[in-house]
């Protein structure tokens, strides 16, 4: 039978370019699928992804299979020409390559002669693979090129794909990739993600495409590989999109019929049941706890008792009766009662057993600090505990970490230095030398925090578990992570989209560039995705990326003082004009809106103002100026209800002192606050050492303020922007 | 006559597509631009283009005016099919536009038909233009379309421009210039300097360019714009690139007859001259002076004072005998003897008439304090000084600025706070609040500096007058500005070119953004140059850009702390995977090049690490190790000649606490030194707060170093590097 698609072309009618958002035929995919798998193949031939895409409502060209040269021009002359002709063979994927391919053929004649064309190279190219004979295919063009795919990604499984065809994707890499299925919205999103987005919108007389259109194709292609986990690479390439919609005309399915096995992912509910145990235990088991100074079973006993920890503090040792004046047990098994949690403190070839006794005991939760496991190349040793962990359900932290502290509970179960500057920000770190830095951090700026987590190999608990524990613990107000890599990118997806909604999720996805993934594959023998795809799915799932440490560092600690932004207009009201000009690009940098100044708004700053200060947004209100000239715009600042957020720049001068002017923005503040006014304020101070002090109170006292900077300032209020934009509240 | 370049097509011979670097024809040129003066128009007709390029080697395709329709035929047929055919007529530019373009024409009796097409087009489209007839033009294509122009700065003056055609330059603004004229090297370097600069080597299957061929064509626009400044904008495009040489298919010139005046620019032995003498004074008059707290001119006098200037300083006062134990004089032309220098602390209004007194007094240099010119609308006024400035030959600093520091001569000619810490950068700014804050950041930072200059209005005195006196000013070894634009681009480029090989000098450009831009526009009245234009004239001219103020700081603070590297290679020496990785992903951010570690020498290392620590760069000496293994690894960096530079990742532990590591990291460096190995040595450090004190050391004994940051000391690191390759030193 060679012409196969007369079913569906009946069902697109005319209007062969539309892309059906109704429901999918999944039965007809399914057959397919299930015969290529009983061939043995792992590909589909072009006539099979036919009709997997009108199965799913993407639209393609007309077409046929003819397997000789009279059936092609037969073929032809009903469809009209021009046409295309290609070698349809499960063994040649590369068709072009294969010599199989001619275009523009314009008669019967030309069909004819082609197909013999076609038939002899694709024998010259591999004498042995099957030739089942020759596609003719209406051959289509004009509009714009572009790229739908799909891709499976060893983290985020499966992830559709759009970009613009030919130089845009192969040299320049403008490419976007969303989490499979993606909603008409994410597949909308896509259009803008790329830089080359305005060619869609049409340019220079090209007209626009018919977005809906294209949009719902990808829409499409998300759902059949999200409905097909054994389609692992897809491409509609090219696509032809214009005003009259959009139509693939090459398509190219390849089929992985054995995906690795998931991740253990326990349910949200014993996620929490288990991670609250663990995180606010009542009761801590301290495996390995020691007396003796120098030793981590040391550090950690030392820790939970100097760091003020009210629960019951329980040193597991196999001789001493007594540490640091707790009894102590010889296991965990000899604890009267439940324990919540138990701290390894022990070399890693003893942690086994152990580990096996705390499940013997139901204790729901093992924090393994002890290194020696994958990260120096003890798979096994890894995997063996991971066993244990797995039959008598027990959670894992670690192994090869420094541990956590949970403030509300004055909890450092870590063999690091103590910390208990209580506050709302919950921070986690692959890396113990990156968790170190966060301590540090936090310590100087004085940067309380509800926890700090270290993950380490991450054979069990990983980012997600963290969102899902602190997404509930009323103690935390914002997320801030590190990570090299994501076990299971799928579920922290899946969290940080929930959670982001609630609390801002700030992310450090370390191992961005190829060199820097290259140092994270040796450091923990992670698998670097390609950090677009990092870069589209957090946007997807409302995370915050951090591109640095210090960003990480500072969203963590100002992105919780500032109140949630109600709009989009921005307002720098600056002392000096040189500030605001470097303010006004930390706001594009940053991708805030500097609001348009309506001209009622302009002529009251104006009379604040100097007349000889700029009109305008930044307000320039001049450098020599009092108090009350700072006091009086940033009041009609805060009162005006068109103004979301203020951007400061202060200017040293010793009329407005540096502790005059933090202490002015504080009273105006708080005189607003009074009358339920609150809005995001972040201030720069440009000036003499005073303003280091000057940016302290400011900070404390809920204004992110830095000295000698105009763009961290700007940075952690658009981090703030950021997220109030991905969980819609503006 | 119709067939107008027979000439220029037998010198070009067979190989039409060949640019010549042979010397140009500037008589032809010449002739032309002024028979399109005398007729008034400010534009070239395709067939005078086509002269001008022909006149600079500048291949074009064959072509021939006709006035008629045979004529047209016959020129065609001379030619070979195809043909474009192009309306000629000095009225109508856009052609297209207006119907005046037919291409493909594949015969006589086409181009015959075209040629009344055309005619008729052009009369509808604009009834009173002169139509000179049609030209014929061989028809060219195939290759890479790529766009070749020149453009005419405001600042700037002259760039010649490159890119790729079509939507890479419309919609993703991929397009480079250099200052013209370019040398064939700068030509070169634009076409590496383009996203898309991989399509011109060649992508699937496309063949690679002929790069000198299309480098010798922009380098002949360079040098045609260069030699005839009349000539205000020119466009080939499209340009077709292919292996065989490059060929513009169309050009367009527009001319300016009348340019603005050039900026008044004192040869460089004059800036020196009179720099000197307003830089490091031995005699300062303070007109203005005034024995009275709160006054500028009270401030002025105290700093000089009590900054602990040596000379002489020569209070000047209308009615005062002595100000602040000093003589004081009712006039500079009561003072005896020469002065170098004067300070203005008076209003705005009595400025001309004092500065008027300092021109008959022969002082070199006037330091403008006072507010109350362009800045304020005033521009009349600034005008006037400026007047007054030439017709006596003082150099103006200002107005409406802070004033200057010299620390080598103790001197604070400022109404800010004194400052006294000595040290090698010298750093300017435009705006007084980023003065401040670089005040503010060097006293607290404990960066020395030989001086901070404000350059406010810029009436004068410009970024590179300072480049020319810092080049020569033995105390400076690194030259930092800030600037919101540069009123004498082409003067800065110059200066930056040649100072760039001595000295680093590293720019702040606030106004990047388009919003940025617009502030700055407000602040200052300058206008805002197209940022890419800054971005390559700056690398064109070994300028290192810092990307906001702290980058500025850090890198005026950090640069001249490090030997120059003597090679690319680049080694991570970590105790923390996890900081390595980071630091990775920095390097690639900063252009650094992580060395490939050859066999012999990752064994080395490996000697001294744990059999865990991971291989290859970063070593990763792993988290426990005692002080030996820093030092070991560390010395075997410095000693082994095929690593140049080391970054060093630290990670607090109580085996190797932060301050035992920063002593080790020093006293290993002394002893290289000893042996006259110097290399540049960056350190991040995550720990607790004790880090900060370890970091404090490490930057005061050479080696830049921070706290909770791994991208800062890779920034300043990468941006010696930008140095040392702008000034050809590796």
């Amino acid at each position: 039978m060679a012409y196969e698609d007369s079913l569906s072309l009946q069902d697109r009618g005319g209007a062969h370019l539309s892309n059906r958002a109704a429901e999918p035929n999944k039965a007809v995919v399914r057959h397919i699928l299930d015969s290529v798998k009983a061939e043995g193949r792992t590909s589909l031939t072009a006539p099979e992804g036919k009709l997997v895409c009108d199965a799913y409502g993407i639209a393609v060209p007309k077409e046929g299979l003819a397997t000789d040269a009279r059936e092609a021009a037969q073929i032809a002359s009903q469809m009209g020409f021009p046409v295309v002709l290609k070698i349809v063979s499960p063994e040649i994927l590369h068709k072009t390559e294969a010599g199989g391919v001619l275009v523009g053929l314009k008669d019967a004649a030309e069909v004819e002669r082609g197909f013999a064309t076609i038939m002899d190279n694709a024998k010259r190219y591999n004498a042995s693979a099957n030739l089942h004979g020759v596609q003719v295919q209406q051959m289509i063009g004009g509009g714009q090129e572009v790229i739908i795919g799909a891709v499976t990604d060893p983290s985020f499984g499966k992830l559709v794909a759009f970009g613009l065809g030919g130089v845009l994707v192969e040299v320049l890499k403008d490419i976007t990739f969303r989490l499979a299925p993606a909603t008409l919205d994410d597949a909308s999103s896509m259009l803008d993600s790329i830089a080359a987005a305005d060619i869609l919108k049409g340019v220079r007389g090209g007209e626009a495409v018919d977005r809906d259109a294209l949009a719902t194709l990808i829409q499409n292609v998300s759902q059949l590989v999200a409905d097909f986990p054994e389609i692992s690479e897809l491409d509609l390439n090219p696509v032809f999109a214009s005003k009259n919609g959009a139509i693939a005309a090459d398509v190219r399915i390849v089929l992985d019929f054995a995906p690795p096995a998931p991740r253990y992912r326990p349910s949200q509910q014993d996620i929490v049941r288990q991670m609250n145990r663990i995180m606010r235990p009542d009761r801590v088991a301290v495996i390995g706890a020691s007396a003796e100074d120098g030793k981590i079973g040391n550090s950690v006993m030392k820790n939970l008792i100097n760091g003020g920890y009210k629960g019951e503090i329980l040193p597991i040792h196999p001789k001493a009766d007594e540490i640091l004046g707790r009894k102590a047990y010889r296991s965990v098994l000899d604890v009267p009662g439940d324990i919540d949690v138990a701290v390894f403190a022990i070399p890693a070839k003893f942690v086994a057993a152990a580990l096996t006794e705390v499940g013997k005991k139901k204790i729901p939760g093992a924090v393994l600090i002890p290194s020696g496991f994958a990260e120096t190349g003890n798979v096994e040793g890894q995997e063996e505990i991971v066993r244990i962990a797995r039959e008598y359900d027990i959670r894992l932290m670690g192994p090869n970490i420094y541990g956590f502290y949970y403030t509300p509970k004055n909890l450092c179960a870590t063999f690091c230095t103590p910390y208990d500057v209580q506050g709302k920000a919950a921070l986690s770190s692959q890396s113990g030398g990156i968790g170190m830095a966060i301590i540090g951090f936090s310590r100087s700026a004085k940067m309380g925090v509800s926890a700090i987590v270290g993950l380490g190999n991450k054979s069990d608990i990983d980012e997600d578990d963290l969102l899902t524990f602190f997404e509930q613990d009323e103690h935390t107000e914002i997320i801030a992570q590190h990570c090299e890599d994501l076990k299971d990118g799928r579920a922290f997806a899946q969290a940080a989209a929930r959670v982001s909604k609630k609390k801002p999720v700030v992310v450090l996805k370390a191992g961005r560039t190829s060199l820097g993934a290259r140092a994270a594959s040796s450091h923990t023998g992670a698998l670097a995705g390609n950090d677009r795809i990092y870069e589209d799915v957090f946007k997807q799932c409302g995370v915050i990326r951090a591109r640095s440490l210090r960003d990480l560092l500072e969203f963590a600690r100002g992105i919780p003082k500032l109140p949630t932004p109600q709009g989009e207009n921005v307002v720098i009201i600056t002392g000096a004009g040189g500030s605001g000009v470097l303010l006004s690009d930390a706001c594009v940098d940053n991708g805030l809106s500097l609001m348009t100044m309506p001209a009622d708004l302009d002529a009251a700053f104006r009379k604040f103002i100097p007349p000889f200060g700029a009109a305008g947004n930044p307000v320039d209100i001049t450098g020599g100026e009092p108090p009350t000239t700072y006091a009086n715009t940033i009041r009609l600042g805060l009162e005006d209800p068109r103004i979301h957020s203020i951007i400061l720049g202060y200017w040293h001068t010793i009329i407005t002192p540096p502790m005059v002017f933090a202490k002015l923005v504080i009273e105006v503040k708080e005189e607003m606050k009074a009358k339920g006014i609150e809005k995001p304020i972040v201030a720069s101070l440009a000036g003499d050492v005073q303003v280091e002090e000057a940016a302290e109170y400011l900070y404390q006292h809920g204004v992110p303020a830095y000295a000698y900077s105009t763009e961290i300032p700007v940075a952690v209020l658009g981090a703030k922007y950021k997220w109030a934009r991905g969980a819609g509240r503006i």
